[in-house]
């Protein structure tokens, strides 16, 4: 199942709230988070240019009461939790209706806009609010989807033997650490760690010297996923993809390096991963899908429970994801973040669903609000490398900055900007929003 | 911190609780779980003997009730929840006071002794209530840190190589499933999945081959672990372990083979995950600290953060791990289980104190509940080796059940049976209880 483009998505709407045209969020976006109005009063909410739009406030004023009376009262409950998690698990069916709700409520002309005192009672300037994670994560994946992203990063780890015989197989990934997932703003502590020692000496423990981002696309789970366990099947499994977000996930690489060996990367990745507020949904993202990767000519085609003919015409994502680097010297001196890199997650091997998909088949109980992460989206050419140990190549190829302070891996006082956004022709831009870090010294 | 050893160790003390004494359950050991008397009644309880002490009932009936009575309430509260994560949450101080007050209401002469009004409403037969997880588990984490494990498995996936370098500098681990952790009984899928293919043949999709267990021991996480990122001291980390449970991780070795590179196990793990119900307290296991492993001369001595002269002398724990098999063919001919290995915890190379100090030494948020398996607990004789995979040297010395039927890994139907116990002279057994899982056919 895939989203049709219907309604919600037509380029002519136009929402009341002016600040939406032309914004992260217009009114075709729509994408979920939580808010704080008041500390402990978590709600959720849907972005609409510069304010948010109380879902709870919706409900209790009846807002979401239509001729279904047990729907209604369903999705009320939905919209007042104090994260997505109960909402997430509805489904497909339940998202759509909620999304139809909601941009009406935000059309010119709807009832919030000709009632004032509804309107401040639903509506919150963004800046007045605090997000917090859209969700409790149960548990978190992080996948290595990027046949780029894995082929530079093998070579230099594995010269010999750069792409293991597995990658065109299966969505190689590995079990994360949900504890450590953060939301977009808070400050990173540069990890402690062990690290190899010099030629003949004992390994050390200090700093990550090593200290690098990972630019991501993470995708929440949603929906009675497989609890089963009976497997998801690949055409099946976009219906069970509440929505993305953006994801940093911080990597130790001298950490990584010395650790990875034989069970995979664990105390280099589990200090900090950050995700982005606000989740863009999947019936959001119907007008960007685009075909997935073209599979070069001699590469294996997938095995029959990853592969879905339909998805050659649209099971990507046209997203474009952005990092921007801003010092401590910049911020000082006033300047603008410098971009590092600019790519594509069309370029991604593996799509979503196969991810998904693969999984789900060994019964795997996967869980509403479960986040996956799909590994460092990196294009084919170097602006598109979405780390630092690629960008610099292990460090061998510094980049300066605007201050003239170069950089290898990341230095304290560092803050990384990472951005995503969809665009096509005829339809407005939908953004990913922000997701941002600074790097905090070592305890 | 350790814990003394103190009067609710005392080997003199004897419940009133007939099936108490001489059982895996006396009135020394007091291990705490989560069962259910009636559906969706969840509640914690003290195992003795055959019966359950209910801890909600005792909390209502104003049992915990002293002289403190803000601390009294937190008890309470924290007896009165459907899931351990709380009661663990309070630290070593709140648990310590638990435990001598449960051991002075299960005594002889005790005043629920002497009320056969009040004992029926807080004292349950065992195979009266239905066990279930006793918290959520935020995170799960499985380590590696049996050498001999570690060196057997070695040297069959990486016969050039067996033991990395690493593995004497850090206790080695990875990040696993946390919705995959079941209870014991349940009933265990053999999964599916990709596993590689004949010479120059493709990989396959299909029903696991090569499908194991391993023999853990397992522990949770209590108190405020590592909320503030600062990491725990080697000589606290006991202090931040709630208690001890069996563990089976359950492993899928031909998908695990296929798919470990570079990014560690994945699939070949995360169906499923058996804990043993009753968790033992770290207070219970007093008695039973022996001497960490002692390195062989030329081994490296631990980093600074990872050495606790003291646990030369009572790092380790001195529990006896039993694991049994039961097949289809076994139970139709009425036979007892096969006794398949019989090992110790002592011979593990690093304590559990340096797994939690690893663990946290980077930041990473630990949270009360988070459970953390040892890796499979394999010692220096065969007949100590903690899965079939090194029992049968990957299946070129299969094993022959009484049946005559033999194994090199399971068949659908075999029933593994784990169980382990602490003993020492002068001082009553207590038993870890036991970890027991069918294996059903790949749907």
């Amino acid at each position: 199942m895939g989203y049709e483009i219907n309604e919600t998505h037509d380029p002519s709407i136009q929402s009341f709230v002016e600040s939406a045209a032309g914004s992260d969020f217009p009114i075709q976006s729509l994408p979920f988070g939580v808010f704080e109005r008041e500390e402990g009063d978590n709600r959720i909410g849907v972005a609409i240019g510069d304010e948010v739009l109380d879902l709870e406030a919706c409900a209790s004023a009846g807002l979401f009461d239509g001729d279904n009376e047990q729907e209604d009262e369903l999705i009320a409950i939905a919209c007042s939790m104090g994260a997505l998690n109960f909402l997430m698990f509805q489904g497909p069916e339940i998202w759509s209706k909620i999304r139809r709700r909601v941009s009406e409520l935000l059309r010119a002309g709807s009832e919030i806009e000709q009632d004032a005192e509804l309107r401040a009672h639903v509506l919150v300037p963004r800046d007045q609010v605090r997000m917090l994670l859209p969700c409790e994560v149960g548990d978190f994946t992080d996948f290595y989807a990027s046949v780029h992203h894995a082929t530079n990063v093998g070579s230099m780890f594995r010269p010999d033997n750069p792409l293991l015989p597995n990658y065109k197989w299966i969505p190689v990934g590995y079990h994360g650490r949900a504890s450590s997932v953060m939301l977009s703003g808070e400050d990173v502590v540069r990890p402690n760690g062990q690290m190899i020692g010099g030629d003949d000496e004992p390994p050390t423990f200090g700093p990550c010297k090593l200290l690098d981002y990972e630019m991501e696309l993470g995708f929440f789970a949603g929906g009675p996923v497989n609890e089963d366990g009976e497997g998801i099947a690949i055409g099946d499994a976009w219906a069970h993809v509440f929505g993305v977000c953006l994801v940093n996930d911080w990597s130790a690489r001298d950490i990584q390096k010395w650790e990875y060996q034989p069970l995979g990367p664990f105390l280099s990745k589990s200090f900090a991963t950050s995700i982005s507020p606000w989740v863009v949904t999947a019936e959001a993202l119907a007008p960007f899908r685009v075909p997935a990767f073209d599979r070069p000519e001699g590469d294996p085609k997938p095995l029959p429970h990853l592969h879905d003919e339909d998805d050659q015409q649209h099971g990507g994502i046209g997203a474009t994801l952005e990092v921007l680097l801003l010092s401590a010297q910049m911020r000082e001196q006033g300047m603008e973040p410098m971009r590092l890199s600019i790519g594509s997650f069309e370029h991604m091997y593996w799509t979503i669903q196969q991810m998904l998909a693969h999984h789900a088949s060994n019964g795997c109980p996967i869980i509403a609000g479960d986040l996956m992460g799909s590994g460092t989206v990196s294009g084919p050419e170097k602006e598109s490398r979405g780390c630092l140990l690629e960008l610099t190549w292990r460090g061998s190829e510094p980049i300066e900055l605007p201050t003239g302070e170069v950089r290898k891996f990341l230095a304290d006082g560092d803050e990384v900007i990472m951005r995503g956004w969809c665009e096509r022709e005829g339809q407005p831009r939908i953004g990913l929003g922000e997701c941002r870090g600074r790097v905090l010294p070592a305890r």
